[in-house]
């Protein structure tokens, strides 16, 4: 990914006068720009970036035009998919969406932007990560930041009550990336949902079966799903004697149990949030309860302090039904009901979860999950963590809501997979791994061993392609047979159908296996049925 | 699709004070930007619509917060894709993907964006519908206009000489939308494309073929393929006496003449464009032969004036032997060798071709070929064509070049597939057709028909997923079985495993088949291979 210089000049020698003109009204616009934005608020070090990036541009422009260095490289904190990094994606995705589909989802997709108003008011502080289109004349717009958004304005606008719904897209964020960590500004989310009124937990556990088969499927290593309660954390703040108006950034710091020890959580609630230290230990106590199972929702409903809350008794009383439905379903043994697990909070309504590696060495250094349902969560965390999330999701039953002109609920619970981690984890076992990973499907090479065979080749070509085999044929006139065999080593090709003066006179094709390396002639009549059957079982 | 209004304050009952108040300084800041822009040169109008924005937004504002029309709807030119739509769409997507794969191709990913000045100076006046992003700090950056240039940054950037890959994405372009028509503003691309340097001909021939499988396998109805050359389109333009500096916007005029009668496009050439009468007339005589193949080609081969053009002779001559190679490939009956055929020429070098929809009533009304390789093609069109482009590309030799540093060049010829069209076509087939489009894959629907069988249908569901089997479950407890059937009936699900308190004493499961309504018992241990049974032969 070296980036390559290359002169200004050479790459204007194509364009119009037009062209060039409009990149100094680009920059005249920019410097006018940059007075208008320091008026709404820059920093010092902004501005100080913005008029380097200023000067820089001044200087090419005064270079009458040439000299400017145009860097071949892709946006900060995007990457180019290459064929093998592409195969080994499809490979996941396939996995994924079997499983979707194994139960009973559909497909939907939206924009890559949505009205810039439509996200507003839906990621709390984390808005500022939203790419914004400019303003070219029309609407202001906004690319997607999830897919949990535009699924909820989706809903509302077609006036779904009922959906079972996956969406696999890239979305949005102008966050500090970490690319070597997968962590990237445009990634992919791979969202299932369920929307409708229905009796309760039966949906959520559906959605914790699904994370339990997909990261099952994928041999990422064990894992484990934590779960919690919404509910529960709010009302355990609540008897603790935690301020309403303090929930959600108290939340904040509880969700960094996973990274650094209570010690250190509870210094920044007492010290930075301003709570006594009374309030700290007692939220201290629960949440370093040892994860559980039902039994632990059990004994929870039995606290006296907890009691108080209505809230946190829905909540437990509604864990231990998630719990039996997971024994029905035979996942209770990756799943624990721990009451650190905070998550971002700011649509979330009911039980929520998040699924983590917890096999040292298979996973990545740590990057957030994308999940949709994250929201202010962890993908504005940097610090080290000891294990990787890579699957996350809640219940959101207020979001569509805010979109409906009537302020019609409906209720949705959904789990956002952290493909982007996945994906490193899988490519790095690809790498480790023996086995050569192949970009193309094709099964045979059509081939010469002599010269002025090229139409005989193209007419077999043709053929196999009639007969829907997966065939190539090297676009050279007289290629080298060494050439040809080469392509099919470095590919994987598993098959070259050879011609040659003496098969044509015979009618027959020498068929031959390029692992082995055994030739055998074969009829041009049975010729599509050998190839079939010889890579049928690969 | 109806626009629903939503208060602004209900918008608002979740939002912080900061996010309010961001608004404040967005307007602001829009308010000091228009003034900056009009100093860029705004028109008249532009300010005027802009200053209308602003006063829009004030009056919002200064209503205390309140009665803000929030209008629920996806953004000028762009859709939702419902699950219907989805299906049809993975179909053809299935279709054109296995025939990419046949050809042995690869495919890669790149970013929905790339640096502003990747794009700078590809698409000619066509530029303006270039979608940029607002300057929040850091690269300046645009969404891809096409999947052509991206590319071509791709192999400069990775020192790629050789690959023959596919690439299926969304590109942007702000244009004037026609939905109705397939033309929107966000739209798929298909591309298939082969770099490299090789024999002539050979890849371009195989770029046609793919065309032919594609368009005969989708079913759309009859189609041509017309073929020319840029060469040729120089060479006859040069000998004719159209100076140089007009053969691009001549070649636009010509490009005219499937929507238009040759007086009109005669017209045009000299009225508008200031040409002789006695070069229109000329250029007229070669455009309006009648389209042919090979011989065709031999005849101008012999034609005195265009024997004088070197590239009118180096382009006829390779049009002679890609006929020869579409005829091993057994693609003639569909290609004709147009000399009216013109399209976007921007980087176009050698051949070019473009696939119409011969067959009245099938082809919606008309939308543009939305081709990598257009340029400043087909995508501005607004008139009435009598036919439909759904496929176009070409040989492009120079674009790699742009972005090498040393200029080295890597010769492409590809296709792209103008998909929004072919997904318009198949969602009015579908329409019309007795056939429901199934929108999940689901096998069973695991019922009961008594009450309280909750935990039993659960149970069962969850084995038949252990099994691989793509299975349904209420989320309700007591569901009635008729509201279970018609859930069947509604997503056309084949089968209804249903439980009872008798089926559960024996062991057995009673499986509908819900077309015919038969019902037999069958053994638990036997379920799943009975199912598998069931739904292979659909």
């Amino acid at each position: 990914m070296a980036a390559l210089g290359l002169t200004y000049a050479r790459l204007c020698a194509g364009l119009k006068p037009a062209r060039v003109c409009y990149g100094l009204v680009g920059c005249r616009t920019g410097l006018l720009m940059h007075l208008t934005r320091s008026l709404s608020g820059m920093t010092i070090e902004q501005i100080d970036e913005e008029v380097a990036k200023l000067l820089q541009l001044k200087a090419q422009i005064g270079d009458d035009g040439g000299k400017h260095v145009f860097v071949l490289k892709t946006a900060k904190g995007t990457r180019d998919y290459n064929p093998k990094q592409m195969a080994i994606r499809e490979k996941v995705f396939n996995t994924i969406i079997n499983c979707f589909k194994r139960h009973g989802a559909e497909t939907i997709d939206t924009p890559v932007f949505e009205l810039k108003e439509t996200l507003t008011g839906k990621y709390g502080e984390d808005s500022k990560l939203i790419y914004d289109l400019k303003d070219q004349g029309g609407e202001l717009l906004s690319l997607r930041y999830d897919l949990t958004v535009p699924f909820a304005r989706y809903l509302a606008m077609n006036k779904i009550t009922n959906i079972k719904r996956y969406h696999i897209a890239k979305v949005y964020r102008r966050d500090n990336p970490a690319m070597t960590r997968g962590r990237y500004r445009e990634f992919y989310q791979c969202d299932f949902d369920i929307a409708g009124q229905y009796d309760p937990m039966i949906p959520d556990a559906e959605c914790l079966r699904i994370v339990h088969e997909i990261l099952s499927e994928l041999e990422l290593g064990d894992f484990r799903i934590k779960v919690n309660d919404r509910r529960i954390l709010d009302g355990m703040f609540a008897v603790c004697g935690v301020p309403d108006d303090k929930f959600r950034t108290i939340c904040s710091s509880v969700d960094k149990l996973d990274k650094m020890p209570w010690e250190e959580v509870k210094n920044e609630i007492v010290k930075e949030k301003g709570l006594p230290e009374e309030v700290a230990d007692q939220i201290g106590e629960y949440v370093n309860m040892q994860a559980g199972g039902m039994a632990l929702a059990e004994q929870l409903l039995q606290d006296p302090k907890l009691a108080k809350s209505k809230a946190a008794c829905a909540g437990l009383t509604d864990i231990k039904l998630l719990f039996s439905f997971l024994e029905l379903f035979k996942v209770t043994d990756k799943v624990v009901f721990d009451l650190s697990l905070a998550r971002g909070l700011d649509y979330y309504t009911g039980v929520i979860y998040e699924a983590i590696l917890t096999q040292a060495g298979v996973a990545p250094a740590p990057a957030p999950t994308p999940s949709p349902q994250e929201a202010n969560g962890a993908a504005g965390d940097d610090g080290p963590v000891s294990v990787g999330s890579v699957a996350g999701g809640g219940r959101y039953d207020g979001l569509v809501g805010m979109f409906d002109p009537k302020g019609r609920k409906v209720p949705c619970v959904g789990v956002s997979i952290g493909i982007e981690r996945i994906f490193s984890i899988m490519e790095q076992k690809a790498e480790l791994s023996a086995e050569k990973v192949r970009t193309t499907e094709t099964q045979v090479m059509v081939a010469s061993a002599q010269k002025n065979l090229l139409e005989e080749r193209l007419k077999l070509t043709s053929e196999l392609w009639d007969a829907g085999v997966k065939a190539e044929v090297m676009y050279k006139r007289n290629p080298k047979l060494l050439s040809q065999l080469q392509h099919c080593e470095d590919t994987g090709i598993p098959l070259v159908a050879i011609l040659g003066e003496q098969e044509l006179k015979d009618g027959v094709v020498k068929l031959r296996t390029v692992a082995t390396r055994e030739e055998m002639d074969v009829s041009r009549a049975d010729l599509v049925e050998e190839i079939r059957k010889r890579t049928s079982q690969s």
